[in-house]
């Protein structure tokens, strides 16, 4: 078997189905062998932030890594924001990233670039296989790499001539490695600490987001401790029947008022808070003054099973009520956010999958759906928007059979519009509705928050994308994705009844106020 | 002043009259300085590809560079593989990247990442302005920096902090560095070498692709020297009266063949040739057996006077003839990339600009246009697709009385698809020419020089772009370009001509064969 036969077979044998790719000439022994690993579903991508979200949606369904395919140092940084996105959300991933020939390095050749320099900030492990009888071993060992301790998007390098040479070695079974546990003397400590604060909180991320994880928070919250989430995380259940912890405000003055009188922070698969920007005489830590930090573990720990010996620890049994199913009713008149939450509430099928990178408009449909039908609800955990779409291609391809529901805004979906193509292509199951205000309605309040001043009419440019303003159902349904645009709530209700209704992929534009 | 203020009046001092620009959160400083700063032309784009590659065109057409604002370590990656593409046409360009503020870092928020690294690789010079003192002595350094002595793309990293404090102070005039000469023992030994050579040839690139560099070019065409350039370069003058040198060709055995017998090679404003990737036993390295290589420069070198120095030293004063204008008669029957050439030959306007990012269907484009009224060739310097749209944004915006020509295919046209947008915004006056063919055609052709195999279903889907096909005119339409598909070449003839008669932006699908 050649190199190219030998990488993909390993990935295959360890569990991966999925390659999200976006192909050059360098790779194309990677192609075939491709076309021969019929465990693989290769999945074609326009460009490679589509790939990469899609890996990190993929990633986070699954809790497996997917495989991408990207050519050389540019196709790497063409998908590269996206992996800086699912770095943050702790994604498992595998980026094989195709290189001339070794040989052919020295020439500097028009597409070299220093790969190594340029993936590695945002790989937690990175290799190149410079011989062919590495191909397998490394596959392998990237494979166990991308869990971690703290699971992230690994980088395997694959140079032209391994992948084509013959005497490729398969790499033998990799072990995953485990999330650590937190120490019984720290949970001792905690549950000490929670004994004699007066007002104690418990920050979670990671598995504390599981239903398992939430059930043990219920314990918690019972016993009288504030469970709160981090503002972004990679994935939370969430729905009827689901313990509903607070969440992280997204401003830090706000979230500072809400954090205000708590006297012990309890950390479970998170780190310290710190806002999203620094703001002229905001804080940037948002710890209050006096409080306590006592740390249980970060990403690299389980923290369901920190909550669950926290606990215990406390003789916590029963857990606080979870709100039953409460659908609202139809929403009526002029379309907003708040609407278009009503209508995600009412019709959003059990153990949909909703992928959130509406900026400034998703926190309605959020607060909307705590009611609603079980499900699960992704983040912009890293801040780089043009993650929503690609992240619902890579669930759909992940969980077949669930419902994706895409939130985005025009702003944000403009970044990885490629990504309906695939949805196309693929037949996926994914609704996308895209919040159409033609502004960057964040960056509106952003600029008068940062103290920036009034904004001139060059300022105004730069944050409207109004002027043109982008027709979505055209552009959508140029890309093979059938498409509506609604401005009243009415409208949108059945619209968005209608796809819940129906499988594969549409997109609705949600006419909103700039 | 505040530090942006500094930073942004102190670019303009240098002769800065463009930012492209997708900002965030921490660059709100930068954008109403912006407003402030009414000698730079501030240029919306919805991904940062395409501001970076705006970049490019413009420098490419200017000489000088344009600033792009990103948004953080994210911005630059989305923005990083047509910095490549700019480094490798040896472009200035100063890419300003906002980051946290420099307290704001150590808490680690969603969006920090390590800009040094990820961007260090494709910066000839970066540095970022950790005080608000340091922002307009560091925006004239990165200025003059990004003239080299190799022309290139530069990073300024501002801190969100150093951006808003008041106490910017503006950077004093910076000298703006030259190209090399060749030293003229080196003018004499070459001269030399070709007095004893029976096949000698000059591969030129740099400003030796200029129209003075072309004129001596021809003086030593005539004194019997072949004359080639590299495949790719970053812009070169041609057309009626201007003198056509030959180019390197893509493939290495087409390359190889075409040398035959070349017994001296001089470089002038160029490297030793390179196979753009390897193959399984194929050179790499693009120069006869034998055949000995003299250095006269690389891009650090002003090639034009090299080439006029040698001339000199050969006594070569004569010039070889230029092809007169010649037009081609209309073209008709199926449209394909030939029909599409004698399109553009019979009615590109006097000093045009093309950008070429066609692939596989600009060869018989270009190979027409050799007698057309004379213009620029812009082409595809770093291998990285996509770039084709954005570089005609920026040509346009740098020269806005000329026509510009984007002829891009299907493959490479999505990748930055979004720079339609901006082109509508601007109304800038770029026709864009896409080969719609459904398939990456180059990849079915390397697909079998490579080697690997026949395709089997899944490597076949890899390569093909159909299924859903791209609807071009309802996707360029949707972003506010105007636009027609068009399958006959009678058709295609009225439509370009009909496009050159006019101004602003618009886009014709050319549907070839696949």
């Amino acid at each position: 078997m050649t190199g190219a036969d030998a990488l993909v077979s390993t990935l295959a044998d360890h569990g991966v189905t999925a390659c999200f790719a976006n192909p050059g000439t360098s790779e194309m022994h990677l192609v075939t062998a491709l076309d021969r690993e019929t465990r693989i579903n290769s999945v074609l991508c326009l460009f490679e932030g589509v790939a990469t979200g899609a890996a990190d949606g993929y990633g986070r369904v699954k809790g497996e890594p997917a495989m991408t395919l990207l050519h050389l140092g540019a196709g790497y940084l063409n998908g590269g924001a996206n992996i800086h996105n699912a770095k943050r959300a702790k994604t498992p991933m595998v980026n094989v990233i195709g290189d001339h020939a070794v040989d052919h390095r020295k020439y500097d050749a028009p597409l070299n670039s220093d790969i190594m320099g340029l993936a590695g900030p945002n790989s937690i492990w990175i290799k190149s296989a410079d011989s062919v009888g590495a191909t397998g071993k490394l596959a392998a060992e990237a494979w166990a790499a991308s869990f971690g301790p703290e699971p992230g998007p690994v980088s395997l390098i694959l140079p032209a001539d391994s992948a084509w040479t013959e005497g490729g070695v398969k790499g033998g079974a990799a072990r995953r490695p485990s999330l650590r546990q937190t120490p019984p003397e720290k949970i001792e400590a905690a549950a000490a600490a929670i004994g004699r604060a007066s007002q104690p909180v418990i920050l979670i991320n990671g598995t504390a987001l599981s239903e398992e994880g939430l059930g043990h928070a219920a314990r918690l919250k019972k016993a009288g401790i504030r469970i709160i989430t981090d503002t972004f995380y990679a994935k939370m259940r969430r729905g009827a029947g689901v313990f509903a912890p607070d969440r992280m405000q997204y401003f830090a003055e706000g979230a500072m008022d809400d954090l205000e009188g708590s006297d012990v922070m309890i950390l479970a698969g998170t780190h310290k808070p710190a806002a999203f920007f620094a703001y002229p005489g905001k804080p940037s830590l948002l710890v209050p003054e006096g409080c306590t930090v006592l740390d249980l573990g970060g990403a690299d720990t389980d923290s369901a099973k920190t909550l669950a010996a926290l606990a215990d620890a406390m003789g916590a049994h029963e857990a606080a009520p979870s709100a039953p199913l409460d659908k609202p009713d139809a929403p009526t008149g002029a379309l907003d956010a708040r609407a278009v939450g009503k209508s995600v509430a009412r019709h959003m099928p059990e153990n949909a999958i909703v992928s959130d990178d509406g900026v400034s408009n998703s926190m309605p449909v959020f607060l909307s759906t705590i009611k609603a039908e079980p499900h699960d609800w992704m983040g912009l955990t890293g801040g780089a928007i043009g993650q929503g779409l690609p992240l619902a291609l890579g669930a759909a391809v992940a969980a077949p059979d669930r419902k994706v529901i895409a939130l985005t805004g025009d702003g944000a979906g403009m970044y990885t519009v490629q990504a309906l193509w695939s949805m196309a292509r693929e037949q996926t199951d994914v609704t996308t509705v895209v919040f159409v205000n033609h502004t960057y309605r964040i960056l509106n309040i952003e600029l008068a928050r940062t103290g920036a001043g009034n904004p001139g009419p060059t300022a105004k440019d730069m944050l409207e994308i109004g002027g043109p303003d982008i027709d979505w159902v055209s552009l959508s349904e140029s890309m093979g994705v059938p498409a509506t645009a609604v401005t009243t709530a009415e409208d949108f209700d059945a619209a968005f009844e209608d796809a819940m209704k129906q499988t594969g992929p549409r997109l609705i534009a949600a006419i909103v106020p700039g």
